[in-house]
């Protein structure tokens, strides 16, 4: 069971070494300020805690527009890409309303003991949610904040960020798995998970051969000698359409004469490190030009079931759907996961910015196939 | 066996009804000019049998860059959304190409009577992929012409069009499937199909209900009458920032008045005809609003396998992803259908524009989820 | 005085050598397809006459949405980059409409006769009006078919059109003008002219030197081959942006090897021509890196006052504005010039396709200082 | 003369009551964050002074591509859209970086003193134009902080910031001014100008008659409620598109019920306080409506010579040209004024932001006609 204040602290400790001017750029619309993120999460507890179990009024009338990220049902809100305009409310006067909200969160937790038992659970359900959210933002603000900070002449480090581009194994073995009827997804019996977790069913997989490793920066490095940037045969259409108008000619943060820009600063790249910040269009050229393939979800999660958080999320072939029976999250949170089941990909397996206590190997990540700024890599199939 | 002059001739049959001008203009990127279809359908036989088996130069040497649509192992081509800027080659001038290309296929039929057996096999193969590949874009001909003659001020008809907007059966009926594990694709021994609908393979199915008709017009009006295209919790995020930038209030073609336009002109809206011309978005918040949901292909195919083309394609919750054990047509023809594999969904059925001799019941159409030109439609299944 | 039917015929005799499809695209916004120009022309008499003098009803209920062109006081008309979208009315009809107009305009001319003095007059100068417009129209006609058939593969000729390319004089010859207060603009008792060459009037202007010839392609290749387009301290700053955007590297229709594309085909570049197809951006470069200006408006017409059209038209350094006492046309004319009045840089002298009796040496034609479709050349002044 | 600290100082004095936070943000590409003036305003002292005259190297090797704004001879920079997504340097890294410079320029005033008589002189005059360039970016940042500011939910006011929407004179009395030869623009002997404010020069202007006061909230409001913004027939061509395009329907700032977005925060407009926040294409709209028009930079300039600065820039109807004889700043310092005369228009008469010592009678201030963040208002000619 998570500790809330434990978790709300760890937001802060990951923003500990940033400069306040860094918690309220945003270079790109997809990209939070920081300042943000603290507000959002905050707001998260606000409105689906205080709110609908006290009925509270905002602590600030302009915060419900400020910091609701994408709830239509919870009223307008500051377009996504606009976020960076905003100078107000300042950093310290989110700090002072992530405390309110804090205490407020506490005095709450007293009172509803002396509720029924099914309050009770119903808050204790909304108190977890509101934590694994928190937690998934804590992962964003590494996310956010490494693009941020990349795009300063400086190149600055996070102090305290988890340490990338660790070497790893690189052996070419691979795990054989028999096909047949396999089941995944969460049980119901199986504690918190996301609704787009379940619900658990039946999919039947042939025969596959799945790498135990990840595909290295030496690997990577291969194909981009091979020309794999130029030769239209290893890409999708789109993503070929996304190699020409974006001119990407290497990983995301990749810079010069084999440096990378990670959260320690630029480095030398190594080698045998898994290659990192590669988009969905290619890792598929990757694979293509590897005469290999991407697995399906269902195929990942046979092989890694119940085991702990990897390096770094990888893309898997399968198009982010409900899984046949799909309950969404009740009133709010409906909107959290089910309305983004269009156009983006599957990531499984966690990264080091993933907090230990929020992963399961059940997680379904998502992102449109051209983004690469969250930590991900490329497993492989055998064809 | 399809017949290569038939299937020509109907191609022409089909543009027989345009004036001069109808031909040439592009109303949107994704639209292309009847001139441009006759065009590239002739240059497809031109570069993938006589020059890939009797080394032919090119009749024209700048049409493989005008008629070439996305072939990049073929070389340059004109941009997909300047097709409408060529006035050049005048329509006479592509029919004499067709009249010239259709000639010299007939000579090359009878030379290649006297060659091996594997030629004479892979050449009958390639003329087949050719005469299904301008049996497509005999659809897309109905599909352009439409679109471009609903620009016109004048609401022309088409003659010898298919008649739209038929009456369908109106009831409710479902047909109950057993779940469990099913087969879906195409096999070996089944004659032509395209190579996305290979390999036959397992796939598991839970117990469903499906519907046997179309959702009508008079369905449709209830969802647009209950604020359907104005409350965002009927909508997958992605649809409904099309709906605010696009401005969409009814399907395609919907003019004012209960009136819609068709291939015969502006006509009244038949209640109980199937709704057409919707988008994935649209077809998806309708499922939603409606308390059903759209039919997975595998569903879908095992419910309709072995029947006959139907009046509408219908929308699909599948994404547009390789089969189990996909493999690409050989050569230039590779880029057929599998670089398209990302961001599309799948359509099944096959709708009154298609050749009746080009359908098969494992067919799997695809586009992008807000396109709604093509004769689309929307099968529910019970949730 | 101008005469109604040689210059309606006129019109039709500088189309004579395209093809109907010709007719029909439109590469760009600010381009329109020769047809459009056919039947605004038209349109033009049809509203301006035949509706105002005789409340006569529109030929075809959908043309004047379809052929006004921007008189917002005539209600609502295509936007200007759909004109290319619109097959339909036909070459074929639209000829027919210009027959119509004509036949009709003769009767009006014949029944006008026996009315007062006043409508009379008033009739005699809208027809006047009109016949200019048609004038103007017919130079737009050289510039839009040049550009049209300069996106074609076989880079085709327009049969009939004036000789491009022609040697000129090539000294270094200089006008020398008195400085002082000046008269320029069109005197009332001169004829017709645009409201925008009114009211004549009085300039101060310093002694100055003017070339009396224009810059050639032998010069303009000097400042190529200086890095002209390569070195932003020749530029204006809105300039060098769009030669960035655009990557701007030689005059429009220069294509390679020394060749240009002319309305007699491609043909190589002649020396001691005048440069062609010049923006303002780039005679604006040009004049800067030989270390002279451009003559202001005024300059330009004090110099060539009263002489006949040259073979380009000239950049001056005036913004387009309002002489001062400046009275628009009346009623819906009043849109003609005025509106116009803001962005856009004067240009003089008119052009190899400017009909010699649409011109004047008051004559003030006016484009964004990036377009460059019009014939236009250089002539500079001693700094 | 100009004290050097004096202007340095008033620079942070100006910004004295932002939040860090403030000093950050960018919400439109032609805002620049309060941090970057200041920076940029110390980058022209160390590059143009400093540099040059002792070949220092800069104090920060970032520095130069950070806050260079558009010297294209002194190397690249980050793109002006770009400037809010830098959070460093610190804004208190900069403030550090203003004082390195201020000490380092009050040594080379003292070592220039032994220097010869030119390098004094040059020095001098290098000076004068940093601080003047300084003093520009004054009025910029009350401007960029004011738009900053009205973009926070809560619309703070700023500190220290001069009083907006003064009463003012209302009476329609007109200056009758004799037509003839005037004369223009700055005196050589008149101390310091920028270089587009010479030559003097001669003009001829017609009788005219141009009113003593400004256009006030009370006759736009009346413009308004006529329709002002709905009839096309007021508006130039490009100025109605705006219109359309940017939906605007009152001046910037006013926010509802007759409210209005100052320095001092939210107030009720004063209707007898002159219009502020107009673009020119609104001012000349007005002037249209109102039967009367603007003057020309020369009528203005005659009326007003010698008087000081007014409340609010006056769009006039001149576009932003050379003066005859016009000859640039040298060196790095000729990109100053003379690049951008293109496109935009000419404002005269300052306003409440710009430095007393700042201003002359001479001064032309420019912006493109859709602009309307500056303290624009309207001063009307009789037609």
């Amino acid at each position: 069971m998570l500790d809330y204040q434990t978790i709300r602290d760890r937001t802060l400790e990951i923003c500990a070494g940033l400069e306040t001017e860094d918690f309220v750029v945003q270079p790109h619309e997809f990209i939070s300020p920081p300042k943000w993120h603290l507000g959002h999460a905050t707001w998260f507890f606000e409105t689906m805690c205080l709110q609908k179990f006290f009925q509270t009024t905002p602590y600030n009338p302009t915060f419900p527009f400020i910091f609701n990220s994408y709830y239509e049902a919870l009223g307008e809100h500051v377009p996504q890409g606009r976020r960076g305009v905003l100078s107000r409310p300042t950093v310290r006067e989110v700090q002072v309303y992530r405390q309110h909200v804090d205490r407020r969160m506490r005095e709450a937790a007293s009172i509803i003991k002396d509720r029924g038992k099914e309050t009770q659970a119903r808050w204790a359900e909304t108190v977890e949610l509101g934590l694994h959210h928190e937690q998934q933002h804590q992962e964003l603000l590494f996310m956010d904040i490494k693009h941020i900070l990349s795009h300063q002449r400086e190149l600055p480090s996070l102090p305290g960020a988890p340490l990338e581009g660790k070497e790893a194994p690189t052996s070419n073995q691979k795990i054989d798995i028999r096909g047949g009827v396999h089941s995944i997804g969460c049980r119901d019996d199986e504690g918190f998970c996301y609704d787009n977790e379940r619900a658990r069913h039946e999919v039947y997989l042939r025969d596959y051969s799945i790498c135990a490793n990840l595909v290295t920066n030496r690997e990577f490095h291969e194909f981009i000698d091979d020309g794999g940037y130029k030769r239209p045969e290893f890409w999708l259409a789109d993503g070929w359409e996304w190699v020409k108008a974006s001119q990407i000619r290497a990983p995301l943060y990749w810079t010069h004469d084999a440096k990378i820009y990670t959260l320690q600063g630029e480095v030398t790249i190594s080698p045998n490190a898994p290659v990192c910040h590669v988009s969905y269009f290619e890792a598929d050229a990757f694979a293509r030009w590897k005469k290999c393939r991407l697995p399906s979800e269902a195929e990942w999660e046979v092989a890694f079931r119940g085991q702990p958080r990897q390096d770094l999320w990888q893309w898997t072939a399968s198009a982010y759907l409900p899984y046949p029976g799909f309950q969404p999250f009740a009133e709010a949170a409906q909107e959290y996961n089910g309305k983004f089941m269009s156009g983006q990909m599957v990531l499984r397996g966690g990264c080091l910015a993933t907090p230990g206590s929020h992963y399961r190997s059940t997680y379904r990540n998502f992102f449109y196939p051209s983004m690469r700024w969250m930590f991900s890599g490329i497993r492989l199939c055998a064809q």
